[in-house]
C-alpha cells in the first residue's frame, strides 16, 4: 500500500445494499518534533516524505535561516506516533530554543493537538460516551439534502466549512460557519450550549473531511453520531471507535460510509458485523 | 453582505474572457483569546458568531469544565483583528493561566499563526518578491489537467490535499500530499530545497484553499505565483497584493479568477486592469 495510507473495516452503503470492505484512508500521525534534542511542538500529519518536511517546516517558520544550517534528520517511530530528531547549527535560531521558550506550533484552526510539545500530551482522554443514542438513516438523507442551503457564507463566497446539528427527524436546527473547520464546530458548540439545546439525541454534520480532533470535539461535545461530507482519517477511525461514537464518511446523497459503531444508525444493523 | 464575507477586487477569466469584477470572499481574520485579562492564543477565524466561538472553543479546549463558569465575553476589534475578553470564574481552568503558561495553541497544519498569544505577533513580515517572475496561463491550464494523476494519495483515500511544483511548461515536477495543507506545501518546499530545484521560476499549486497562512509559505519560500483549487479568503488576497504574489483561485480547467499582481500571468495581460 502507498506510504501513508492505511486500511480500515467499513460498512459501504449505496444503492440500498451494505457491504463490508476494507476502505484506503490516508493516516494522521503526532509528529513530535525536535531540535538539537529539544522538543518543539507536535504536528498532525500523513507520515510519508518526512524528510521533505523536517526541512521545509524549519524554513517556513524560520527555524532555520539557511538550508545549509539543517544538518540532518533522524526519523524515530514510538508508540504515541513519530519524533523527527532533527540536528541544527549553532547559528540557527532553532539551536537557541529552550525548552521553556519553545514555541508552541499553534493552529489555524483551533484543534489544539499540536501545540503540545510532547507527544504524551498530544491524545486526549475522553470518556467513551455511554449515551445509547441513535439515529434514522432516513433522517441522515434528509439533512444531507438541506445542508447546501443552509450554509449562507459558502454559498457566496466557496471557502467556508459548515458544522450542522441534525434532528433524529432530519431537520436540521442549526448551523455555524468557519474558513475553519474546527471554528465552525467551536461554534456550533457554543451555540447548542448558549441555546440550552442538548446533543444527547440527532447527529453532528460536518462539511469537511474527519480528522482526529474533530471527532476528539465531538466526543468532548458529547455528540454520539457524526456524519462528514467527505473523508475521515485513520486516526479519527480509531478514536471514534474507542470513543463509542458512529462515524459516517463521504456522506452523500446515493450512499455513505460507516467506519465505527453502526449500532447507532437505525435502519443500518448490518447483518455482518466487522466491528 | 452577510457578516463573515466581504469584497474584493478580482479578474474572472471565463471561456476566453476577462472581466473585473467583485468577487466575495470570507473573512479571515486574527481573534485573539483571553480569559481573564491573559492572553492565551491568537486563532484565525471567521469573524461571525464570535460569542458562540468563545463559549465553544473555552469548552472544547478545557478550559472551563462546565459552561456556568463562563462569565461573558467583551468583543473589541483592533487594528490586528479582533480580541475577544472573556471572563471565566475562578473556579475555571483558564482561570489559572499565567502569562508565562498559557498554553500557546498550536496547529494541526503547520501553520504557526495561532500560536501567537499577542496579535502584535501574528503577522509575519515577508520581504515582497523582487523577482520579475512571469507564469503562461497556457501552462497553468496544461498543470490543471494534469495534477489530478499526480495525486496518488488522494486517488486512494480521499482526503489528502496536494501541493505540487509546475515549470513553465506545464509540467508538474514535484508533488507532495499530506492531510493538511501547510504540511503539504512545507513538504513541497522542503523537497525542492533538497533537490536543490529553485523556486525562480514556475508557479505552486495547489488542490485545496489559499489561506493568509498559504500564502506566508509561498512568500517566505520566494514562490511569485500560486494558484489554488478552491477559494482564497480575504486575508490571503491582501497579503498576496502585498508581497508581489499573483494569486489565482477557482483554478479549473474551464476558468479561474486572478486576485493579485494579474502581470505575472502571460496571456492575461488586463486591458482594464483594477489593482
Amino acid at each position: 500500500m502507498h506510504p501513508g495510507i492505511v486500511g480500515r473495516a467499513t460498512i459501504r452503503w449505496r444503492g440500498g445494499e451494505r457491504r463490508p470492505v476494507i476502505d484506503s484512508v490516508a493516516e494522521e500521525v503526532p509528529v513530535a518534533m525536535l531540535y538539537n534534542g529539544t522538543p518543539f511542538s507536535v504536528m498532525m500529519t500523513t507520515p510519508s516524505d518526512l524528510e521533505d518536511f523536517a526541512l521545509g517546516f524549519s524554513m517556513s517558520e524560520r527555524l532555520i535561516q539557511h538550508a545549509s544550517e539543517f544538518l540532518g534528520v533522524e526519523i524515530r517511530p514510538c508508540i504515541e506516533g513519530i519524533e523527527l530528531y532533527m540536528r541544527v547549527s549553532s547559528t540557527a535560531p532553532a539551536a537557541s530554543l529552550s525548552a521553556a521558550a519553545a514555541r508552541l506550533l499553534p493552529g489555524r484552526s483551533g484543534c489544539g493537538l499540536c501545540g503540545a510539545r510532547q507527544l504524551e500530551d498530544v491524545m486526549r482522554m475522553t470518556p467513551p460516551i455511554e449515551s445509547p443514542s441513535t439515529f434514522p438513516v432516513a433522517s441522515l438523507r434528509l439533512a444531507l439534502a438541506s445542508l447546501g442551503g443552509m450554509q449562507p457564507m459558502n454559498a457566496i463566497a466557496g471557502s467556508t466549512h459548515a458544522a450542522a446539528w441534525v434532528e433524529p427527524d432530519g431537520q436540521i436546527s442549526l448551523v455555524r460557519e468557519d474558513v475553519g473547520r474546527h471554528n465552525a464546530l467551536d461554534k456550533l458548540a457554543g451555540a447548542m450550549r448558549r441555546q440550552s439545546l442538548s446533543t444527547d439525541a440527532g447527529l453532528l454534520l460536518i462539511s469537511s473531511r474527519a480528522s482526529y480532533e474533530m471527532v476528539s470535539k465531538a466526543a468532548h461535545a458529547g455528540m454520539a453520531v457524526v456524519a462528514a461530507v467527505s473523508a475521515p482519517t485513520a486516526l479519527a477511525i480509531d478514536l471514534a471507535k474507542a470513543a463509542g461514537i458512529c462515524l459516517v464518511g463521504f456522506a452523500r446523497h446515493d450512499g455513505f460510509n460507516v467506519y465505527s459503531h453502526p449500532e447507532r444508525l437505525l435502519g443500518f444493523e448490518a447483518d455482518n458485523r466487522i466491528y
